[in-house]
């Protein structure tokens, strides 16, 4: 069998560290570095790092230029960024060492909407040296978007699409309960919103242009909207408690038109501790055509987990990918990785 | 804009009909000839064929081998067989012809179960041609298998599958209610069992090998089980009135084992009017592991609907593919076709 694939981890955060330890359950697969932005973390051994209780012998570095140099990653996973203007450093320097990239910024999932430019430089760069660029995650990457395009196989045509996603944000800390407006007074979250302060879901645009061009559709416009949800009753949460008046999360709508007409809607409320309200959550899909398909996940598939596993998972897909900047509607289809690696990739060597 | 595609398609059956009308709706494929076993229908228009009340200047052809020399497809749709062993002599003149391949004979979803050695075969000299063949459908190819595969990507471990698919035979005609063994007093169900003529549906092995080369599992067993539907109540169908005690259907098991524990559950209760016992039909997909995730659509995707979307959604994925004999798991995802066909094609000219 060939050798173990040489992994490179790009970020030590929640992601970064969540990525690591599934690396190291997984067979076949050799850590060969990790890299971090924050130089406290240089020379940390990654295994205490990510809360285990031993070493496994390969340290934190802040510097990826070097750690590329000397361990020659097959690949990296990037978790250090959301938007392609800040993956883009990396991303270029890991495809120049010859390695391919599976990024879970959220613009990188579907970089042809807000970096197009970016994206096509990768895309030549990526050619060039004769590897694969993925970005993926849950959302933008799985559930509003690839999981959409699948059931739209199944139709003789299709009119809208109509899908919500509701989670409990109650798991997420400071800086993502900031972003999304929690425990404000509706008034400041407008507020919130009208600054920037206040963001929502980030990847609308990216699901619905990754979902237009697998259909063939060309949307005219895209719309989105941020609305407070507020609490009628006390929620805990990590930015303290909210009293009923205050706001515990915000509902995202994303419209994709065509032709002046709506033919994407997709819903994202996220709050601390929905159950509180009696408000389930889940994953809905409704595709409006011929036939009509609706599915269904309850609970939702959980965010955090199915990004660190589509990343880890999309491994053996990306090794055995033809080279370029690919989505997940490019690739095959995502698979749990149950095996040694090495048995799972079709190019062999 | 290269020229419009070139499709072909054999076998003018209800789901060879239903593809041909679905091909006259979308832009930019040229249906260039049809093929038909039943001799009496050589020569007739194929608009008549499939009830359009206009002609497409297209006649049915008995005779395969001569349409594939004269019009030079670039694609087939063979919806003439269920078995490798049936479908292989057109599929080996198709390639030679030098013309990709979509296949929606059940076995052809996954060969290398059942038929690995004419699988070899035909791989290699898809390779050669430098063409794909393809096998697709609702079932085996989508519902209880791709569709289980494309969840188990959000999976860090998957332990054990159980998906079940309750569907209505009430649109079926008199083959398929027979091969369900509808309308027989149970120890006829029983004995039709043993004697073959009962079958239930057909595809287990190939949906429970596709999963487990995905996720690179191994089983050990494949086990099936076909149980008698008695009906309590008066149920109509294609095959005459069923009463009371009678059977209204086939509940079909699949069981796959790995180091002799169950890991994959497939069930499919196949009847006439599951409503009338105040059954209803739906998909439902539970993957137990970390995390489990379930997810169901109600009613289920219908199957003949499904499979007719499924071979003409696939033909740009399948023109783009690299040669071989691919599953659905290969491919990128499947994904509705609405725009000129062209426009969604990677490979150009």
């Amino acid at each position: 069998m060939r050798e173990k694939i040489k992994v490179a981890v790009f970020g030590t955060g929640h992601m970064g560290s969540g990525i690591i330890k599934l690396l190291l359950q997984k067979q076949g697969i050799d850590i060969c570095g990790v890299y971090s932005k924050r130089k406290e973390r240089a020379g940390q051994d990654v295994g205490e790092l990510v809360g285990l209780e031993r070493k496994i012998g390969v340290t934190v570095t802040a510097d990826y230029v070097s750690l590329l140099r000397t361990t020659k990653p097959d690949i990296v996973i990037q978790s250090t960024s959301s938007t392609m203007k800040d993956a883009y450093t990396e991303m270029e320097s890991i495809v120049k060492s010859g390695a391919n990239v599976i990024s879970i910024a959220e613009e990188a999932a579907y970089p042809w909407y807000g970096s197009a430019d970016l994206a096509r430089q990768l895309d030549r760069l990526a050619a060039e040296h004769k590897v694969t660029i993925l970005g993926t995650g849950i959302n933008p990457g799985f559930v509003l978007d690839l999981l959409i395009i699948v059931l739209t196989g199944v139709c003789y045509r299709v009119d809208k699409i109509v899908a919500s996603r509701i989670n409990d944000l109650s798991p997420y800390g400071h800086s993502v309960l900031t972003t999304q407006g929690v425990n404000l007074k509706p008034e400041d979250f407008e507020k919130g919103v009208r600054d920037g302060s206040v963001v929502g879901h980030f990847g609308f645009p990216e699901s619905m242009s990754m979902i237009a061009a697998a259909l063939g559709w060309k949307l005219d416009k895209i719309e989105q909207f941020r609305e407070p949800i507020v609490s009628s009753v006390r929620r805990e949460s990590a930015i303290g408690t909210i009293q009923p008046g205050y706001t515990a999360g915000c509902r995202h709508t994303g419209i994709g038109y065509m032709n002046g007409k709506k033919v994407i809607e997709l819903i994202h409320p996220q709050q601390v501790h929905p159950e509180l309200e009696k408000i389930g959550t889940g994953d809905y899909i409704e595709i409006h055509g011929d036939p009509t398909i609706k599915f269904s996940g309850v609970p939702e598939i959980p965010g955090g987990v199915g990004t660190i596993a589509l990343a880890v998972n999309m491994i053996p897909k990306v090794l055995d990918a033809e080279p370029g900047f690919k989505s997940m509607a490019d690739l095959p289809v995502p698979s749990a990785l149950m095996a040694d690696v090495r048995e799972l990739l079709k190019k062999k060597g």
